[in-house]
């Protein structure tokens, strides 16, 4: 029996394995021909609500490369449209809020509806992508991590300053720490129940996080991401902890929880680990830009990564961020076959 | 006589001064309404480049804030347009080149301009604003470091993921190397030429240098930096070394080069600091958002961060990155009182 199934879950665990596992984040998305061929037939909201389109696109990447991991497709905002916010994935523009939270009121108004209710489809896109996976490829679900998804409901689209954002923290400490519970309280339920539906790992992802400086991360995020991470870890599925630009965020990020710590391409490996600790996994870090180089340079920096893991048990190969849309197909592939090739034991 | 001229060119070097000096990054800009006054009447290029213009809003922050230092209106991408490349200052879209750079054939065109012919406006500039301050206020002259120029020679305009700069990088070195070689001469070029116009001390903006890993920093970056601030150490004046999401970034600008570390917020100033080494300044490093909080918020922050310098010689303080264009002007004013007050000693 091959190592490939338990790969993955083996080395969320710390345990020994074979070779290095190895996913993408989007590897279910726009740099394949074949979903940019659906897209063209289907929204992006009817993809994602469609379950059989959504398992469709979930399995895409598990055909063509011998990831380690499969990844619902499905997008962290959806959770936000039960609560009544007006969220649009306008074309062009990326998704917009229209009704975005400024206000302590704002915050009280937010519907309460529970994951089995609200998204059924993602729960039902979980079963079919399991039927068909069984035992070959675990799949991963995950949702946005509340001070990301709290970023999106205040500035109502994606931010480069997030000025609404930290105004409403500074000014209305209240309503900020009042709007993280109430993220902190969908997000767990919403895991709960992907996990009840069949997912085997978890990742959470605070992706805009990194424009806290650390006192503002101790102080506005990290009781929120201990009460998330810590109702999470009860599900028993291993949790994946990710975040961007969060170079000066790792031991905070760690204290806040997760099995695995996901790094983005903007630190050293070797040196994220060491100050995270040897009682965590590291998921990461290639540059999603690297894929743009020729093989021969892939090749080389994939072995830079690996001797900067140095075969120590709890490392999962991913890029430092998602696959980006025009990235060739080609070296995507010769990239997960470097990953195995390069790390066999 | 006051210690006004005199706190921040000690603070440059490391000599005791009676407290924290303050300017901050963009103070001659778009948050007040002075500057947006005369932008109403005259385009930017049009102020860059008439030096009465310049001056005057080089002037605008010194009449209404107890700031120790000016910085020279001007704009990094300035030296870009005697190149040839179609530089263009486009309305709401932000600087565009209409013939980036791609190839090493590209690199080759690049027309070779002193800065006395090509920005002579800029010079006459100093000499009006060094004129009108005497030796009341220092003033800062600034250029774009060579990585964050190449950044936008070769994609073009902003950029988010940077695929054609790093494509570059990875798929034709000698091109790329060919490329910075040419930008550190033209910056130390211009920046020889501001110092012998009478700027008193020079920030290089390494704005967008935190898109990039150690690695990339060390192989691409690194030895062009170095010849640029050695050359620049020559001229005599002291050199500030900026970037923004540099958290992994900051031994390896250490050894680069630069009298005082420019740190964003992202960063906690004390950890940082104990990096880079007690015998290099620091600038920083308060998140530029928070001046939209509250005073009494603000004035926490001040005092959170000179807490962390701990007192010690050659700390300046200054945003993280740029004043925001809403920020009220009030809170800057509370802003440069509260560090000279908390920090007198």
């Amino acid at each position: 029996m091959s190592d490939v199934p338990a790969r993955f879950l083996r080395a969320c665990r710390r345990e020994p394995t074979d070779c290095t596992p190895v996913w993408l984040m989007r590897q279910a998305g726009r740099f394949l021909p074949e979903y940019r061929a659906l897209r063209a037939r289907h929204g992006f909201l009817e993809l994602c609500k469609t379950p059989p389109l959504a398992a469709e696109v979930t399995l895409l990447p598990i055909r063509r490369f011998a990831v380690d991991a499969a990844i619902l497709f499905a997008d962290i905002l959806l959770i936000l449209e039960p609560m009544g916010v007006g969220l649009e994935f306008a074309k062009g523009d990326g998704p917009v809020i229209h009704r975005p939270v400024r206000t302590r009121a704002d915050v009280e108004r937010l519907a309460r509806v529970p994951a089995s209710v609200a998204l059924p489809f993602v729960l039902e896109a979980i079963h079919l992508v399991r039927a068909e996976l069984g035992d070959r490829v675990p799949l991963i679900g995950f949702a946005g991590a509340p001070f990301t998804l709290a970023s999106y409901l205040i500035e109502g689209r994606g931010s480069r300053h997030y000025v609404h954002t930290k105004t409403l923290m500074y000014r209305e400490p209240q309503a900020w720490h009042a709007l993280m519970e109430r993220l902190v309280e969908a997000t767990v339920d919403y895991v709960r129940a992907q996990v009840a539906a069949g997912v085997e790992a978890v990742q959470l992802f605070d992706s805009w996080v990194g424009c806290l400086g650390p006192d503002d991360y101790r102080t506005y995020v990290l009781p929120h991401m201990r009460a998330a991470l810590g109702a999470i870890v009860q599900t028993g599925v291993p949790v994946i902890h990710f975040g961007t630009g969060t170079g000066a965020l790792l031991e905070l990020m760690r204290a806040a929880g997760g099995d695995v710590i996901g790094l983005d391409w903007r630190v050293d490996l070797a040196e994220a680990w060491g100050r995270l600790g040897a009682d965590v996994g590291v998921q990461g870090n290639l540059d999603p830009v690297a894929l743009f180089a020729p093989p021969d340079e892939i090749h080389r920096q994939v072995a830079r990564i690996l001797e900067r893991a140095g075969g120590r048990r709890g490392h999962i190969f991913n890029l430092g961020h998602g696959v980006l849309p025009e990235t060739p197909v080609a070296h995507v592939a010769a990239l997960i076959d470097a990953v195995h090739e390069l790390s066999a034991r």
